[in-house]
């Protein structure tokens, strides 16, 4: 199938992807006047007394926005609000088919930070949750954590959080198929924007002690000319040898090349010098940063990528529908930290010891286990953690 | 059946009314390589060539949002956006039901009309359409007059022009009964907000000659001491005779009484001092200026209600649905005084000659050829007009 073909074929058929229908029948004068004027004042007025009161009587329970300025959309770049609608409305139909999620596409006209901030302040009374995406590097840091701070409902960016999820769930197995123990590897992460700084705090978060970062001037060290921000940040976590150089260098006996860059960037000669048994997961998109095949005839152990026709794809899919209909089904607060690794061990915990092999380190995106599986046990740690409400 | 106690029964069982389903199917992972990553790139890279290729490939083409900021909800008042929601819902779900139109609440935490023109630019690339709702007088007006102007999709404040379309029709055929001939009648409007001053300025606008508005202070007049803004503009067009004093001394003579107002505003004593075949629309929600027997036993012609135990229901559900349908339909840019007034007349010829009576001068809200007549009749309007892009 050509699928781009399709999609134009498809998207016009039916005018995108997003229809909004009602929950009660809407067929008699008292259906009416129960839906909507005069009986609906009365949840207006218990929500006026009690503003919790707002999910148990409206459809902020269940439903979050898929915000988006188009400024960091796919591999288009800042297409723009209205050019990235086709994938938020996307994302918003996953949420519902995978976590039984409302979620609406919300594609603002916003440029700066301080505007995608105000956007979604503006918005939150109606929202359960906000689910940001396709924001360019490094604005959605200071918008997910400014928004984070200020809002009482969850507030998750699936390109950072939801990307680092997954590829800890498939570097977890991953490490049970070669017999590699978390707190020994030696890991390098190629392009630390977005999804990359937020696949090296969860690493660290769940126990990797030696993690090197390259960008496009090279390893990332403290106090190298070109830091700033949050790369002067990711100094201070990565990199405890202190070593410098290219990527070429800093792969040379590592245990893990994981790529959120271009594809290319990591050759087999590369591959070479790693240590033995390397794990590649290699997820620029659509075109790896090596081929799969390429990657397993250089001696590759364990291979993922982005791609549907490879073994292994690491699929944001496998985390985002999971992940809000466990936050919201115990109204959290936020989505913290032990509520992402509970997801990904979550993820990791449904390739069962019988199963796993270099070829399967990570369920299909299609299997409906994983959001369950995701939803409780993030549902367990919002309250082991205390952000839960409900 | 008790609407109150129903409602919170219905609202907490479905949490609320509004739900995001997909139109397309993710069944496979075809489905998904097509609704998502990777086909989807290609209707974002039309749409970033050519921004109008939204209308074909996304939701923009039949999706409005309803947006509150709960500063004046129905009897309710200010109760602020979250307690608004149920009110949104509805909304939303009878855009749906009657319309076909894809709408969603949008209830934004948003004060003053600065912040509401704000919150409603940056989320418009969404939307086909901005129905705006319960949002209160005197900002309304500075609030839709700002975005009708920026915007390049239809913003339309449904209690001002839903209630003026559907007064409009009302009247229009109570004069029909009563014999009468628009330029001819004296008409007296009670309570000029929101939904008065519209009133007003359509009924100006069908050929109404001589309209006086009251408010809480008397008659409007020219020169008033308590005319500010709105009331100045509203007594250049209003009042032509110049008349002063208090409600009852306006409606002696008048042949047309049309309250937005509070109970009891009118009683059967001034309905005596009225002409001949008095018209009333009393209006107020949920208990009118007068009830009904008691207005037909003052000598009362023709009387509509806000309610629907009550013949001649004005219910705004007449047009808010065929409105927006008919201007999405043809890609309205804006709803301008020609596409409101075709729409009150297309109301009003669904009551046909034979069927007419003073009981029946308006069709039932639950009629589903009201929403085909009025958005064929709106779109004809648009294009005629010149605001019609498609």
């Amino acid at each position: 199938m050509d699928f781009y073909k399709e999609a134009l074929i498809r998207h016009e058929a039916t005018h995108g992807k997003v229809e909004v229908v009602s929950k009660q029948p809407i067929e008699t004068v008292d259906d009416l006047s129960v839906a909507y004027t005069p009986g609906v004042a009365e949840p207006c007025r218990k929500i006026a007394e009690n503003p919790d009161d707002a999910y148990k009587y409206t459809c902020k329970s269940n439903t979050i926005a898929v915000v988006s300025n188009g400024t960091a959309v796919l591999g288009l770049g800042n297409i723009g609000p209205t050019a990235a609608m086709p994938v938020m409305e996307g994302k918003a139909v996953l949420f519902k088919r995978f976590g039984g999620v409302d979620a609406f596409p919300v594609c603002i006209d916003a440029k700066t930070p301080e505007e995608v901030i105000q956007a979604v302040r503006f918005i939150a009374p109606t929202f359960g949750g906000i689910n940001l995406e396709d924001i360019k590097s490094p604005d959605c840091f200071e918008i997910e954590q400014t928004l984070e701070k200020e809002l009482d409902i969850p507030v998750f960016h699936d390109d950072q959080h939801g990307t680092a999820i997954v590829v800890t769930a498939a570097f977890l197995n991953a490490l049970k198929v070669v017999g590699k123990k978390i707190e020994d590897v030696h890991v390098v992460l190629n392009g630390p924007g977005a999804a990359g700084t937020a696949i090296i705090k969860m690493l660290v978060h769940a126990g990797v002690k030696d993690i090197v970062a390259c960008d496009s001037h090279g390893i990332v060290y403290e106090g190298r000319e070109y830091n700033r921000n949050q790369k002067i940040e990711l100094a201070k976590i990565t990199n405890p040898r202190q070593i410098k150089g290219e990527l070429a260098d800093a792969v040379v006996g590592a245990d893990v090349f994981i790529g959120v860059s271009v594809a290319g960037a990591l050759t087999p000669e590369m591959i070479h010098t790693m240590a033995k048994d390397p794990i590649v997961f290699a997820m620029a998109n659509p075109t790896p940063e090596i081929a799969y095949d390429e990657a397993k005839a250089a001696g590759v152990a364990v291979m993922g990528t982005g791609r549907s026709d490879n073994p292994n794809q690491i699929n944001n899919l496998l985390c985002f529908p999971g992940i809000f209909k466990g936050a919201l089904s115990v109204r959290a607060r936020d989505i913290n930290y032990d509520m992402k690794l509970a997801a990904a061990r979550a993820i990791a915990g449904l390739v069962t010891d019988d199963k796993r092999s270099a070829e399967y380190i990570i369920p299909s995106a299609l299997d409906p286990a994983v959001a369950e599986a995701v939803s409780s046990a993030v549902a367990k740690a919002a309250r082991d953690t205390g952000v839960a409400r409900a």
